[in-house]
């Protein structure tokens, strides 16, 4: 048996004063020196005692070491012949370029395999920078009034549930979500959206974005075409990007989506992503006829209608517009929404309304995606729904948006007029503004997030050539003061882009 | 312009007693009557003053109702003409059943569209039931000893946290998780699993599932192969799965998943999974010599590898076994962690380290995916990490669990010691009980789960045709008395099969 004498075992440096235990540092020391290469399959290591006399330790660190090094396979022993470097250890590993590097880089970079990932993988490697979604400044999209939530009330809730938790608050729970928290879903949704379904239909999602990828990996293989609105909601085309689906533009009028647009070209689809009650981002409301029209067309040709219902709570001229779910004859909508915008969006709860026949492969695909959502903020929120302060907290926050759109038109009617002109209902938590015909919306959003403003570029939204240049501002989140300021900086943006 | 008159309206049915308000029930059944083509379009409806005499009732609600058919676009008025359902709506519009009954089902059916999902969506619904899923009983495996949690200390940092919450806590987060927690992941898994990596390098996952997920999202093309351990962890195959992977068995022996087989079949592949720390289901740990020469194979011939590391805190002999990660010297390895083990499964926070060039693609993917982890947890478990409640719960539950694993295996011993053969390292949270060859573990798990027993097959462990039969059983959750009791059931299940 081939054995190099232990003499040429590489300095060791142990650091005394170090919070590493002394063991650890050996274990670690001799691990690194035979991945590197610099001891031997074969080498024989010194006996524990001289090396701790060696280095003026006590013997016990080093014993340790040894211990871990054997049962980890690093070192073998023989009886009566001390301990060496396990022979099996194979000879050719790949070393650092350091100790390879005399035979020339060229050697190395050819030992090494290629480094490829998905096409999925590459293409999300490559999307541009979002500055504007740095801050959590004036006009962040989405983002709701958090100063005045309900904290008391809320984190009373999160310790009722949180002191003595139910053993199912803590243990596994189900793929589809906690049963009294769909159970109330479905109360609301029914009595609020018009939508029909029953709590065995509820699927809860991490935020509305989970339910959209969820949709798609059950409905779509790759290349399969998806009608979306254009412009529309970038978080859908991300998601069903991730399975490869070949995304089509259906240009989006006054009414919403163009639905007659997708019955004249007639091409065979698998889904169509729609925002009927607000469309993302433009803010119209499909009206009834559409509406039927989008159905009649979906049943005929087969095609799954994502229907999402992301901030419907919020109108302030007229009373919420019943969703399309509830229209539908033929079970074809899947109905996706979120509580993301009306609480809080780190609370991470979601929802979607699933046809009774697509439930066993939601329910699977969510398994297979993270197995279920933490329950404790479901238990929270069934106990904030059912005790009356949900529907308290939406009709406080529909009066203070309400007020906070009215300032935001106002501020740019005042500063910006001449720049911007305002589009969309009034309803939700964001306006576009449109800029005048030419200008770099992406210019403006990054000049105003180097101000602290977060203005989503309107271009973003589209999938092919904007047709339009703006700015999408959310007022949710900004009270008066911040509206003014913001606009006073967001005017500076335009003029120096 | 043709007029139906108001007298042909069908019956309208209201509640007096109902919790929905009078104008929702009559806006409800205009719709209804509309979708069901009950009423034309074009036909006229009564006007408000003769709609409430009608019904005997005050005429705030007819109005209130017809406000709303109007906004949405099912009613139109014309002046001095009064109000009629929308001419616009489609007249063909897809009737119930019903109506169209007397034209034969045939017609119904023809009229209606493909009900196509993905392959994947397919397959994901003709999975088999799972009963012995349906059951926290003794054996479950992955459940933790949830009754020895420290709760005080728990739900006071939750309280901490959630009283007066930072804007973070509430607001949009990182996709890659909250920035001190990643720290604290790393100083952690490089102290205690010898893995390296900077905090940047860490993605906050909903448990290891949604690690594993998002890995194979990233990294994995449609028919792709992935080398798996066979038997191995069904979660994983179910994550590679869905991206339409083609998953190849290498057998796993003595020393964990046959390497040297993977080299020999000399095959091109994207990815390997491994769990060599323990492997699952069987519970070897794998030397050091294998480890070497699966990281020298997988640089070579450019295989990314997965390293599942989802229960390596609990070793009863020896001293947890260092990570394949903190071996590799080409940032090939994607490690996979969870605290669903340590801490309590519901918690739903797991996490990867990611090598650098990946990290921008595994970002973009989580965004895709959910967004971002709910942060309450992430900041509370922060706290709990760093002020040593974790390290000392991990300490108590090692003695415990190996207390329990005791009781367990003599349990099986003295009632079961002819029908059941333990394997496993002392590691972990549950072993391998082989059953005598031929034995049907399906139909033992389906007899165990009806008395109340969670005991998984070790069959569905296996890709191809399973090479044993056994039991996976879980001892983390089970206190002595359950065990016995268990074995006891278990027994009785194998006895009466």
């Amino acid at each position: 048996m081939k054995r190099i004498p232990a003499s040429f075992l590489p300095p060791i440096a142990l650091d005394y004063r170090s919070n590493t235990p002394m063991y650890r540092q050996l274990y670690d020391w001799f691990r690194r020196a035979i991945i590197r290469g610099q001891m031997r399959p074969g080498q024989r290591v010194p006996s524990t005692r001289s090396l701790a006399a060696e280095l003026e330790i006590s013997r016990i660190p080093v014993l340790n070491a040894y211990e871990q090094l054997l049962a980890e396979g690093y070192f073998e022993t023989f009886v009566g012949a001390g301990t060496c470097i396990a022979r099996s250890i194979p000879d050719d590993k790949l070393s650092p370029p350091a100790v390879k590097a005399r035979k020339g880089l060229q050697e190395i970079v050819e030992k090494r395999g290629p480094r490829r990932t998905s096409r999925r993988g590459a293409a999300l490697t490559h999307l541009p920078a979002q500055s504007w979604l740095d801050n959590l400044g004036a006009f962040r999209v989405s983002l709701p009034a958090l100063e005045h939530f309900p904290i008391g009330i809320w984190s009373k809730l999160v310790a009722r549930h949180s002191r003595r938790p139910a053993r199912g608050i803590m243990a596994y729970g189900d793929a589809m979500g906690y049963l009294p928290f769909r159970e109330a879903i479905a109360e609301y949704l029914g009595a609020v959206r018009g939508v029909r379904c029953e709590a065995s239909q509820i699927l809860v999602t991490t935020g509305s974005q989970q339910a959209l990828q969820i949709s798609a990996q059950v409905l779509l293989d790759p290349k399969d075409r998806v009608w979306m609105e254009e412009p529309g909601y970038p978080g859908a085309r991300q998601a069903f990007m991730t399975v490869g689906a070949h995304l089509i533009p259906v240009r989006v009028d006054h009414d919403g989506m163009n639905v007659e647009e997708i019955i004249r070209r007639g091409r065979d689809a698998r889904a169509v992503y729609v925002t009927p009650s607000h469309q993302y981002p433009m803010g119209m409301t499909m009206g009834a006829t559409r509406r039927m029209l989008l159905l009649n067309s979906a049943t005929r040709s087969g095609v799954w209608v994502i229907e999402d219902d992301y901030d419907s709570e919020y109108r302030f001229g007229s009373r919420p517009i019943a969703s399309l779910q509830g229209l539908d004859t033929d079970e074809r909508v899947i109905y996706v929404g979120t509580f993301s915008k009306v609480m809080f969006p780190a609370l991470r709860l979601g929802y979607v309304v699933v046809p009774k026949e697509l439930l066993a492969a939601f329910s699977a695909a969510r398994d297979a995606a993270d197995i279920f959502s933490s329950t404790l903020y479901q238990a929270v929120l069934t106990d904030f729904i059912r005790e009356g302060h949900f529907a308290r907290h939406i009709r406080r926050m529909r009066m203070l948006y309400m007020d906070r759109r009215k300032a935001l038109v106002e501020a740019i009617q005042c500063q910006m007029g001449d720049m911007l002109e305002i589009i969309g209902a009034e309803a939700g938590m964001h306006l576009v503004a449109l800029l005048p015909a030419g200008t770099d919306d992406v210019a403006v959003s990054r000049k105003a997030a180097q101000k602290g403003i977060s203005a989503m570029p309107l271009s973003t939204c589209y999938l092919k050539q904007p047709a339009r240049s703006g700015l999408i501002l959310g007022y949710g989140g900004a009270n008066a003061h911040q509206i003014h300021d913001g606009i006073r900086k967001l005017k500076m943006s335009v003029e120096s882009r």
